[in-house]
Order: C-alpha cells, then structure tokens, then sequence
C-alpha cells in the first residue's frame, strides 16, 4: 500500500519534472518539441526514475537534485524507446497504448525528437540546478553517457538486431540484457548514489542489487512478452518468439525462468540488508518487478 | 602556407584522438562500432575541431585536453552527418565521397551509430582526462548538449525538414542556419574559451567571431550547393534549389550571396584584433571559410 503511494508520487513528480524540463511547443521548430513531449509525457512505469529517486533518498540526497536526474534518465529512456520503435528497427507501432512516435508524427521528427532527447538529457544534468558540485554532475554525466552508449544500450540494441541474435545461447542473452536494458537499471542507481554522496561500499551493494533486479527484470520482459496479451502490455505481444528469437523464456522455459527471475530477486532483496529499513522501497521494486503484469 | 600546415596538421591529430576514443571492433555489437568509425575517420575538413584547437591555443590551453574535445565535437558533427542523410530525413546517398553510412552499412546500424556517437561525445567530455578541473568538464559538457540539442543543432533541422521551409525569408533562413550550423560552429569557439579559462569579454569577442563565421559558413554552403559539382562536393550538389527551398543564394542572389559572405568574414577578423598575432590562425580560417571549394 505505502508502496503504492511511492510509486503513483514517483509518476506524478516525474511527469511535472520533465514537462517542466521540455521546451514549450513554439516556433518553427515545434514540432520535435512536440514530438519530445509525446514520447515522455503521460505514460510509462517510471522504473528507472524509482529506482534512482529511492537510491538518492537512502542517502538523504536533495529530493530537487534527484528528480532533475530523474528526469535526465528518463528522457533517455524514451528517447531509446522511439528510436527502436523505427521501421528500420522494430518497426513497432504502438507503445504505451498509443501509437508509437513515428507513427504520431513521422519518422524523421521520430529519429530527430530521440536525438533531442539524448542532448536535453545532458544539458539537464551539466546544469548547475542538479547539484552544487561539479564534480556530481561530471559524474552523472559519464555514467549516462556510458550506460547509453556503445558500451551500453546502443551496444545492446546492435546485438539484438544483429543476425547472431537468433542462435545466442544463455550467455549471449544474459550479455546483450545486460548492455541493452541493464546498464540504464544500474546507470539509475549509481546516479542516486552519486547525488547521496555514497561510499564505495555502498555503491558496489547497489551495483549487485542493480545487475540482479534488471537481468529479472528482462526475465520477466520475456514472460510477458511470451504470455501477457497486446492489450495488457500496451506493445505488441509475442513478436519474440515469433520473430524465432532467443530468449530467456525459449533458454529455461516458462517455469525454469520464472524460478530464475524470482531468485535473482531475491538475490537483489538480500544484498540491501546492511541499509537496514532505509532500503524497504527499493525492496519492493524488486518485488514489483517480479509481479507486474505490464 | 602556414595555414595549411596547421590544418593538416589538426586533420591529423583529431583522426588520431578519434581512432583513441572509439571503441575497437569487436565483439556481437563490433557493426555498430564499426560504423560509427566508418563515419568519423578518413575525412571531413575538421572545420569544427580547427576552431576549438585554435580558440584553446589562443588561452595556452593543453593541447591534450584540446585535442580531447574537439574529438567530442567531431563524434557529434559526424553524427548529425549519418542521421542527417538518412532515407527519412535528406535521403543521401554521398557523404565525403563515399557511400552514406546507411548505404555501406544499413539503417537501423545508421541510427545506432549516430546515437553512440553522441552519447560518447558526452562519455569524452565528462572524463577527468579532458580536464581535471570538473567544473570545466561540466560546463564543456552543458555547452555542447545546448548547441546539439533541440535549442541547436536538432532544432534547425526540423525547421529545415519542415513545410515552412520551402518560403521562409531571409530572417527565417538566417534563424534556421544559426540553429542548425552556427550553434555547433559557436560551441566549438566557447569550449576552446572555457579550456582556456577565458575572462568574460575574450568570451563574448569569441561568441561574435563565431556568430558572423556561421553564417558566412552557410552562405557559402549554398552558394558551393548552387554552383559546385558533385564530385568536387563529395556529395550530391544542387539538392537545394531542385528541392525548391529558400537558400542564401535565392534570396540575395549569387553575387550578393557572396558579397555577404566577404562583409561577415570582414567583420568576424576585425572582432579579433584585440587579440593581436595570437588570433592568426582564426583570422585565417575565416577567410579559408570564405574562399573553400568543398
């Protein structure tokens, strides 16, 4: 319940934040404003901006400087969204229960509106508003830079399009997750204790935690994608496994994934009990992770 | 003559920052790396990194730290260069006399490699090699996320892109260039200022400098689309005006396009006198500006 409430606060405070952060839809050049704003407003679990706002708030870390940076991951987020959205890549057309970006407006605003994105995210983070220290914000800003980049996301969507895809074995899944969806899960954690003034403890704990919650996450990702309806996912259903992809779900089955996800939570659960209490919300967003039906 | 060893000399040195920055090729996600090498290396008149080694030696900036950003400034003009040509936005096939990123390699690998680029232009920036004073990284960091973002670089060519395009006014097209070619050109001139530990006012004569340099930079661009070949290009010439949009070109015609040009090349090496001989090598860039066949 308390849980609840933190997460419908996090959506909320998360939503004012980036449509503050948003340029206002004006000029000629409205349009990818426009475009910008679709893609990050109204929708979405806000999962990363959680994970780095309950990290920040573990260390009594401003919540203002938290949620600028909450918003910065965000933004990446969505703009990764759009962009694998094109039909040069998953050629997907609804996301989030509406139509997907390029579909909305058009593929060149699609491809422009993730390139801004990406760059806003920067400029919010280098902003002295994030927090009073420089070396912070250089900090924040080489973390997101690494975890979206080719050494990260970026590297990850190239596996998964890449022709290997097809034949990867449990290795090669559990890697590609890793650099596609698990370096932003870790990049949102590491940004709440760089702005909280971690030490370096503390900072190798939520790595753990981090690694385990978002190779969950994506086993859960699989299940869904192999079981939950279109609707209910509000993206295409099953289009990995028809696609004949490799999968966690097609590694260990149904039950065999099932088991490996809720131990890695577990796993995730375990490693915060030197945080004591201060920890119980990023207890349960590995929970929620496990549970959740979207 | 001097000029021209110092520009090849910098052609030289930021090829060899790139081929140091960029990851190698390697691994399931080496295509994506392998293209945005493909785009970066072996070309390119490294205009942008001219002015930021020229600006940075102005102020005995490091030549290290210098050579550091004008690589970042590079990755995310290339970049701009690879989404730029795709099929969705200009549909080029010709880039610096060779195939199109999207044509060597493929679309979706196009979009990754202009998206790895910029965020490891950022990743560049943000590391404690370019300058070990943090504040100077994050300010380097907010300069170049501003000028590629949706108030720069992403914003001009949407306008570009879009329908107004086709009639807009000397004004609007001098509003359009200042977005999408002077802000970069700008953000190359302040981050030499801001490695340099630049006063306030060297800053403000740079910004002017910077400001006529685009626009001349521009004019001359369409003047070179109206009358160059494409082989002299290196990539498709006439596009503009068979597209029918407004250009420099069409609005003041040939000679007085380049009359413009040579008053804003007057005014940009006049700015610079208080500088004295220090400022040589930006005086003649500018007129290199002027006088350039591609």
């Amino acid at each position: 319940m308390q849980f609840e409430h933190a997460m419908e606060r996090c959506v909320r405070d998360v939503e004012t934040a980036l449509d503050g952060l948003l340029p206002p839809v004006a000029g000629p050049r409205g349009r990818v404003i426009d475009a910008m704003r679709y893609a990050c407003l109204g929708g979405g679990k806000r999962l990363r901006p959680l994970l780095l706002l309950s990290t920040a708030a573990l260390f009594d870390a401003p919540a203002k400087s938290a949620l600028r940076a909450a918003a910065a991951i965000e933004m990446v987020h969505c703009y990764s969204l759009i962009h694998d959205d094109l039909p040069a890549m998953d050629d997907a057309e609804l996301r989030r229960g509406r139509a997907a970006v390029h579909r909305q407006f058009d593929e060149a605003t699609a491809i422009l509106a993730g390139d801004g994105l990406l760059s806003l995210a920067f400029s919010v983070l280098a902003d002295p508003a994030t927090d009073t220290d420089p070396a912070v914000r250089a900090e924040l800003v080489g973390g997101l830079a690494r975890a979206s980049g080719p050494e990260g996301m970026v590297g990850g969507q190239m596996i998964d399009l890449s022709a290997e895809r097809w034949s990867l074995d449990l290795t090669g899944i559990t890697e590609l997750q890793r650099l596609k969806t698990g370096a932003m899960i870790a990049c949102a954690c590491a940004s709440g204790a760089i702005l909280g003034r971690a030490g370096k403890e503390d900072r190798a704990t939520l790595a753990g935690y981090a690694d385990d919650l978002g190779l969950a996450f994506q086993i859960v990702d699989d299940l869904l994608d192999a079981e939950a309806s279109t609707e209910a996912l509000g993206k295409p259903a099953g289009r990995d496994s028809a696609a004949g992809k490799a999968t966690f779900v097609g590694q260990l089955g149904p039950a065999g994934a099932r088991d490996r996800a809720a131990a890695l939570v577990d796993d995730a659960v375990g490693r915060l009990q030197r945080f004591g209490n201060g920890a119980e919300t990023l207890c349960q967003i590995a929970r929620f992770v496990l549970e959740r039906g979207h």
